[in-house]
């Protein structure tokens, strides 16, 4: 089936509607009408090339909502007029140990969501700047969020999960220090769920302008990192940082403020290396860096359900297609509360 | 009490034979007579300020073992004539967190063997380059092997330690695949630890020459690091990787290997950094770079009878307390299979 998209035919043109094909559910895929689509920085980076191997026409999104239309012959978990998600992952080898531990993000045969490769036309995927997509059920999720609040979920589906995951796996919770670096698209997501999750949430922010905002996402503190003094009463303190800047900065500022066995997790890479961060932090204190990937399937349910019941969801602005460029700028100014979601019934090119 | 010591009274200057002064033991202190001590590297890089904050006179050593030649009254554990060792630690707070687990080696207030704040003249801690030492019983460890092999005992209180520690911490045992990076000091004991707990063990070495040493200690693998394809074949595979090299290198020729969730851990720092290391190759797997600093009083003990009742030594070259600056000399070379250790008789300038 043809439908209706925004992406770009090169690195060099801007975003534009274009026409691209579904191909028909197969027995067990589930046919997506998407109402929404958030804006993550990924999309940016892909579609202007930022990262090596973009493939084009180029369509982004991956933090995809909409309602079910159609299911295969097999399909157990849908049924047509169901609310449901798609995230960065649509398909894995579905054999390998990760996959077998329902961790397909680091599964070496990982399908995301736009650019990867797919037998389906024309030859990569297409993201979820559309009115839908195909997806078989193992990579759906769903939602079960008032409706009103749909809009507002897409994001979870790459911002929330992206958070979720290390502070799971780092076992954010009660009686834990944790640290977020960074309040933006990811950052405000990692207040949130640290917040839920009951640790004792200290978000760090470049600039003072941010502080309420900070608390009012749920921070017991909020520490300006410029200010030397303020970074100080921290040291030696941090069960868990979340890192999510992704821009290159000074990682041992904030590897101090890590108490013994602390582990500070990094969910952005930057385009050009940090400084090498200092061994003696990491030794003197058994201290460590590590990243985390997305998420797993089971665990982006999890995460879903764990936002459906505290009443979580993403701060956003909606936007219209035609508003995706200005958006990208935006984003980079970092003029945005906190994520772009696009109407997609504004596909109307 | 006055007793005869090596070590130096300048930067500039090289070693010395000199008296030194030990304060008489207290009520919960142990006297012990120096049989061996090891060299370890930190003991050039203290003695030669290439570390900030050299005090001289500077009496290096801490891989030391003895005899118990007199015991406070308090004193419990110790008798005269017990066969006793002395690591790296001699003091810390006894009160914060790390010390009541335990692990006083990251006490923010650990009193090392040398070079370390101390009410005793003149003022700080000299080390076991020296006829006596006298410590309190709780930083003092017993030694079961079978006194033959004392010298070569030594170096496990900071070398056996140092590597011990990491790898029970991060679980290597029976099912797990533990790399081990440079085949010195702390490799070889590595190798033998590893191998002892029962993980399958890859070492790692810059030099075709090592490669059937490092089987000898113990090492199901070997593998020259600067064979691209010797390494691809171990892509993903490592559960652990115990990198014992302090020089610089490329950390991510390591970091590839490591399976989703492994770890790297640092036991050196080197005097200028690593280049920095590719923050994809964490997020992609979720793997970790941390480090590890020698080990706690109780954990000394533990290796220590777990190299008793293994059969575990270090390899080591004795040398006469006169040959220590050509001792220096030939581990800058890595000329040395794998530890000097000094007999202290020769202390006798």
């Amino acid at each position: 089936m043809n439908i209706k998209a925004i992406g770009a035919y090169s690195a060099a043109q801007p975003l534009e509607p274009m026409e691209i094909s579904r191909r028909e559910p197969g027995p067990h895929d589930v046919q997506i009408a998407i109402a929404y689509c958030g804006i993550c920085h990924s999309d940016l980076h892909q579609v202007r090339a930022e990262w090596a191997g973009t493939l084009y026409p180029c369509v982004p999104g991956h933090e995809i909502v909409g309602r079910v239309v159609a299911t295969g012959n097999h399909v157990k978990k849908y049924a047509v007029g169901d609310l449901v998600g798609v995230g960065c992952i649509v398909d894995s080898c579905r054999q390998c140990g990760e996959c077998q531990d329902g961790l397909e993000n680091y599964c070496d045969r990982m399908v995301g969501t736009y650019n990867a490769p797919t037998p389906d036309a024309p030859g990569h995927t297409l993201g979820g700047y559309s009115q839908q997509i195909v997806v078989d059920e193992r990579y759906v999720l769903r939602i079960t969020h008032p409706e009103a609040q749909l809009a507002a979920v897409a994001p979870l589906l790459c911002a929330g999960i992206t958070t979720y995951s290390p502070l799971r796996h780092w076992q954010a919770g009660p009686g834990k220090k944790v640290g977020v670096v960074g309040i933006g698209g990811l950052g405000h997501m990692g207040i949130k769920l640290a917040h839920a999750m009951g640790a004792h949430v200290v978000a760090f922010t470049t600039s003072e302008s941010k502080r309420e905002a900070a608390r009012a996402l749920g921070a017991d503190e909020v520490v300006v990192s410029r200010n030397a003094d303020e970074m100080k009463a921290h040291l030696k303190s941090f069960d868990f940082i979340l890192n999510t800047v992704a821009a290159p900065h000074n990682l041992d500022d904030f590897m101090v403020l890590l108490k013994r066995d602390g582990t500070m997790t990094l969910v952005g890479a930057p385009a050009t290396p940090h400084a090498p961060p200092e061994v003696f932090n990491l030794i003197l204190k058994r201290r460590a860096i590590a990243g985390s990937m997305i998420g797993g399937i089971p665990e982006t349910q999890e995460m879903l359900d764990f936002c459906a019941e505290h009443g979580i969801v993403a701060d956003i602005e909606m936007i219209r297609a035609d508003q995706i460029e200005d958006a990208y700028e935006r984003m980079l100014r970092g003029d945005v509360k906190y994520r772009f979601v696009i109407d997609s019934s504004t596909l109307t090119g």
